[in-house]
């Protein structure tokens, strides 16, 4: 009998859940909005009511291996409890495993979000080649999962692969970790958008960003990424400076790691185009290690399944 | 019968090595000139007498368990040969593996200097209570090593660990990599005397500064170490410029990897005092994991006997 796993994938906004075999093919993909807001009591009844129901489905015809998932949260993952959740409300401190366990009457593995994604492009995705690959989501904020020799590498206190936290200019914008100049304040749509308020702000914008400010309230990062296609300089500037960070930190990690992949995933990826140059550029620039022997920086194969399928990986490894 | 092993360590100047027993305890430790300007074939030679000089000592009360070095030098592991080695003029492509193991009749483990003198610190140094670290070597350049799970990591072409060429400031100091802003170009003894040159030549130096240059044709980084514990500005600027690049670099590193030790070494860490202040303040302004749960860094305990030791280490793994 065939074996597979349920893989849940728990953002700020939206709960995936997966069926997927010991061969990587997605059987059924469930997808909900999470109301966060209802407090994670309300969460966990849906996630498990839907592992229930994935599990009716496939349980028959598969042999299910196991259950895992990953949260957008800082984990203790001993003890199965979120530490600390800026996206989900009300999830600090709780006992997400043991709860999840109770509802579905089984063991559960529990990982970061960051975590799985980059397991999930390890097994099916862009990194399936590679032992080792450092992985980015860039999104609202920016997540990272370090897969060393095959396996997640956690660090000491399961903190490990916060890449967004990367100090990539000293004396740059201010982050929300309270840092200056970290990539995440950069690389992120978030940080795209406020890059456009702050040269309007300063009245350095174009006369089309300006335009897009007033005609729009809620300027989207996939706004300026229009504009930087038409060629309006200042959102070229914004999407350069973001390849430009992102190669500060992926040269970095070449002379740190050297390791040969690197993945990047999440909502920013679309614009790919109009940062890649600038990003490929500062590797090489600054990468003596690249120039020798390049490394590859692949966007995310799976997208927004590299969570479900790293989730469903845990149970299979 | 006790084991022990030899561990050589060749650096652009010096040669050393030392007989150390299975508990790590030293036994004999020589250090010659290594005259690298006489090529690797008189080098090898010299390494191949002391080797025997020291099992001729030692091998009589304790068993040998392996010989293993640390060179100076970007290796081909699985060929047991030279990559580049800009300290040690003639190396570029030399076998030295299969010449150490030809003159000396045995098997030889080799690596780079700064993986064992990590693997020393790991050891018995000041690592020795962690199972992860990363260190660096701050002298004329700045070296790395890794260990992670009690392992010397390697990356894909043994090129791990390059933790100078982290870019701390990007619009910064030129490198001898040819890239800008490298924690090389900040926190090495040559970048000290580099930043008071060019202190100097745009008229920012202070008196005693400009006095010190004025009386010594060949002014080192502890000469600027020791004005900057008499106060002066310059100098004190210096120093906490190189506190301020290692914070950075060390911030990135814990948010990277999330591991617990730090260890710095090479022959800067006499003027730790005028530097430690602004490092650790940098890591903590950085690093909200660092103001969570702070992180070891330490001086090297071993000091220039770090690579005898990792070396030595090579043959009890």
């Amino acid at each position: 009998m065939t074996k597979f796993a349920i893989g849940v994938d728990l953002g700020g906004t939206n709960l995936k859940l997966g069926a997927i075999d010991e061969k990587g093919t997605l059987l059924e993909k469930i997808e909900i909005n999470a109301e966060t807001q209802d407090g994670p009591s309300e969460v966990i009844k849906k996630i498990c009511a839907n592992i229930s129901k994935l599990n009716e489905r496939w349980g028959q015809t598969y042999k299910l291996s196991g259950i895992g998932a990953g949260i957008a949260g800082i984990m203790k993952l001993e003890e199965g409890r979120v530490i600390t959740a800026p996206n989900l409300p009300g999830w600090e401190g709780f006992p997400v495993r043991s709860r999840i366990e109770e509802g579905i009457g089984r063991t559960f593995k529990l990982e970061n979000d960051g975590n799985v994604a980059a397991l999930g492009e390890k097994w099916m995705g862009a990194g399936r080649n590679s032992q080792h690959l450092a992985f980015m989501t860039l999104g609202t904020g920016i997540g990272g999962g370090l897969i060393l020799d095959g396996q997640i590498w956690h660090g000491i206190s399961g903190m490990a692969a916060e890449l967004g936290h990367i100090t990539v200019y000293p004396e740059g914008n201010l982050c929300n970790c309270g840092n200056y100049g970290c990539l995440e304040a950069y690389a992120s749509a978030t940080a795209i958008v406020r890059g456009a308020r702050h040269l309007i702000k300063t009245k350095q914008a174009s006369l089309k960003m300006k335009e897009l400010f007033v005609s729009s309230k809620e300027v989207e990062a996939k706004d300026i990424y229009r504009l930087a296609k038409l060629g309006d300089s200042s959102s070229v500037e914004l999407f350069s400076r973001m390849g430009t960070s992102l190669g500060i930190a992926i040269a970095g990690l070449i002379h740190i790691f050297d390791i040969d992949t690197f993945v990047l995933g999440g909502g920013a990826i679309p614009s790919w185009d109009v940062f890649e140059d600038s990003m490929f550029l500062e590797v090489e620039t600054r990468s003596f290690v690249q120039r020798a022997d390049p490394r590859n920086i692949y966007k995310s194969q799976l997208g927004s399944n590299a969570g479900i399928y790293g989730a469903a990986r845990l149970s299979f490894l």
